[in-house]
């Protein structure tokens, strides 16, 4: 099953996955997903926003147990990400028959469109737009690099994009929602266990900081005539790291954009984009507040105008208490007995989004380097399989109450 | 005849042109320079590596007297750069023939191709071509942005690349070359004088610094186990801010790419490009060493590894001694009597290429901002006919000895 899907918008450069919505190679792992579907008997379906869903039992009964997580990927991610948790739920379920389970609630797994925004800037767009909390307006206005909206793109890709929009039916049926994800981090791998449990999702946000200088000719304007916004913004990003440490959060300038970007102009302007998270609100407020102010101070000196835009924020996401204390007793008493760690995450999730609006719950497998978001994302096939056996337990328990 | 020149290759955002090599915006200031040609009674022709010419008089004849500039803009560049130095040629000539002076040398105007390298990212290849310090097979290695090689530019523009390559016969009947060029700084300005004689041109070069880290998860990645090449970029650029200063130097990251640029992924490669120009050869390796290991300090700390390239180097041009003194005495004694100050200047030329195959002298227009390269580049109109009248003496001097 995990073989088909491996070559699936795989770069042959980079060995990187470039699955990104409304593509070709997304095409691919949705015809994937289907097959997967229907070759176990389950019934699939599409929903007005994109998300694929297979169902065991009729879902219009309630109360269903969903598992799930998504197949796109960002600019040459990983084979994990996403696909790690979609693969685990057809292998758990695959596993609770071999075990001879008979479930009473209907149970789904869900493909969730366009996790990671990479096309449209925007992620979780599938479950943003059927939990409202991306409206119709703002899902029209989402264009890609190339200028094509992202209704023009679904409907390249073959789908009505007319009834897109809030969903509240189809998310009032779910009794509970796990999401299993590869972990993007080293908690897991620094305590020694397989499998964790989510806490929280850290709060994070991105702001643009547009550099405003003078273009001017590098080889023969004076150093005290320039007003050259590459040096404001190069003490930001070192500020960026300072205020990080210093406060247990992270901060990352990983995009620019330069005008004019030619070898023998001071840029006229350098755009960067910071993205920060920390565990808490205050936490990250006092971060980007402190590196802003040393973009400020550096920028005045220099002749240099600075425009700060916030351009998203996602506050701090609790999972559901109760649905997290069950999901640990069930793992105790499971097959494996494992006592899992709790921790929280500064990664965004479709598990995050459906938090206001289902309970919601997330399993972490170990990622014994932490590296995600790059070709060279890994989980070891042991702790995969580990994985798999929780979320069978927790489906089983779940599908019991 | 400057009205008619003002809007062609206009960009109407910017105000800047973006009049590229073998572009519809090129092949209009053709036309423009050809018509001037012909209105004067001139002979007008193209060499075989697209120069344009205009003569006065049969060139066979040798020891020709040769002004001229280009046509051609970098990228959002000003009205001034180039264009200044071929419609002055052609008011000089004007103004010389209301005087009634009559010449025994052949008199030449010349507007050489693609000066600024904004599309195949090599400077001066109209001049380099001629004078042989680019090898055909070199000028067929040049691709623009697109992959468009330069001999395809050529042909796609009406001309025919076959005979492009060294020139020397066409160079050997040119006794002097003149080439009046907006001042790019301020030093004119700052000694208060209309216009000035260069005497050098500082040696230059450009460097490309590949930062090589690790792509990961900005969110979720601790900040020690990190190796972000951005990091190292920043530290770069502000060290070589600090060595200029205290060499006396310029250099300027102004160009930069990143790998992936992704607001939420520490970058894999940042590749910036270090412009770098000094009064002497050993003030120059000294600045550009210092700004060097200043990276390789930091690259080294934070795990990222560093590959510095030289893409291009040109050693100082010291301008003919005789020809420059010359000029300064036929502007001591002309209709201004202008005593001219001698300066340095940053900035490549087709001079500077010309200057190791033929005699060949500068002459600056004051540059009130010292802005160069920019929409808002400027000269004062009467300093630029000040300029006018300036290289009308020379032109008359020169074709008298």
């Amino acid at each position: 099953m995990w073989r088909d899907l491996l070559p699936v918008g795989r770069h042959s450069d980079s060995g990187g996955y470039r699955r990104f919505a409304w593509t070709g190679a997304d095409a691919e792992c949705r015809a994937w997903f289907e097959e997967q579907a229907l070759d176990r008997g389950l019934t699939h379906e599409v929903d007005r926003n994109g998300n694929q869903w297979a169902w065991l039992g009729d879902p219009r009964q309630g109360d269903a147990v969903v598992t799930g997580s998504h197949l796109d990927s960002v600019p040459d991610g990983g084979a994990f990400d996403g696909p790690l948790g979609v693969v685990s739920s057809f292998a758990a379920l695959d596993e609770l028959r071999a075990r001879g389970a008979r479930f009473d609630k209907p149970i789904g797994i869900v493909n969730f469109g366009d996790e990671e925004g990479a096309r449209f800037g925007l992620a979780c767009v599938g479950s943003r737009l059927s939990s409202g909390q991306l409206t119709v307006d703002q899902a029209h206005r989402l264009t890609d690099g190339d200028g094509v909206t992202l209704p023009q793109a679904m409907e390249a890709a073959g789908y009505d994009p007319e009834g897109i929009g809030a969903d509240p039916e189809r998310l009032a049926r779910i009794g509970a929602f796990v999401e299993l994800h590869v972990e993007q981090g080293r908690a897991l791998d620094l305590s020694g266990d397989a499998v964790g449990i989510a806490s929280a999702i850290w709060p994070h946000g991105r702001w643009r900081f547009d550099f405003r200088g003078e273009a001017n000719h590098a080889g023969t304007t004076r150093l005290v005539d320039r007003r050259d916004p590459m040096l404001s913004y190069a003490e930001t990003v070192l500020a960026a790291r300072r205020e990080a440490r210093l406060a247990g959060a992270v901060a990352t300038f990983g995009k620019i954009s330069v005008e004019p970007n030619g070898v023998n102009a001071i840029p006229s302007l350098v755009r960067g984009w910071l993205d920060s998270r920390a565990e808490d609100q205050g936490t990250l407020d006092t971060v980007v507040g402190a590196i802003e102010e040393a973009a400020r101070d550096h920028a005045q000196l220099h002749g240099v105008e600075l425009d700060v835009v916030r351009e998203s924020f996602t506050p701090v996401v609790e999972f559901e208490h109760a649905l997290r204390d069950e999901l640990a007793r069930i793992l105790g008493r499971g097959a494996a007995e494992l006592k899992v760690p709790v921790l929280g995450t500064g990664a965004g999730h479709d598990a995050g989004i459906l938090s206001g609006h289902v309970p919601t719950a997330m399993l972490f497998v170990r990622n014994p380097t932490g590296v995600s978001h790059s070709p060279a994302e890994h989980a070891a096939e042991d702790d995969c399989l580990a994985g798999v056996t929780a979320l069978a337990d927790v489906l089983e328990g779940l599908a019991r109450r």
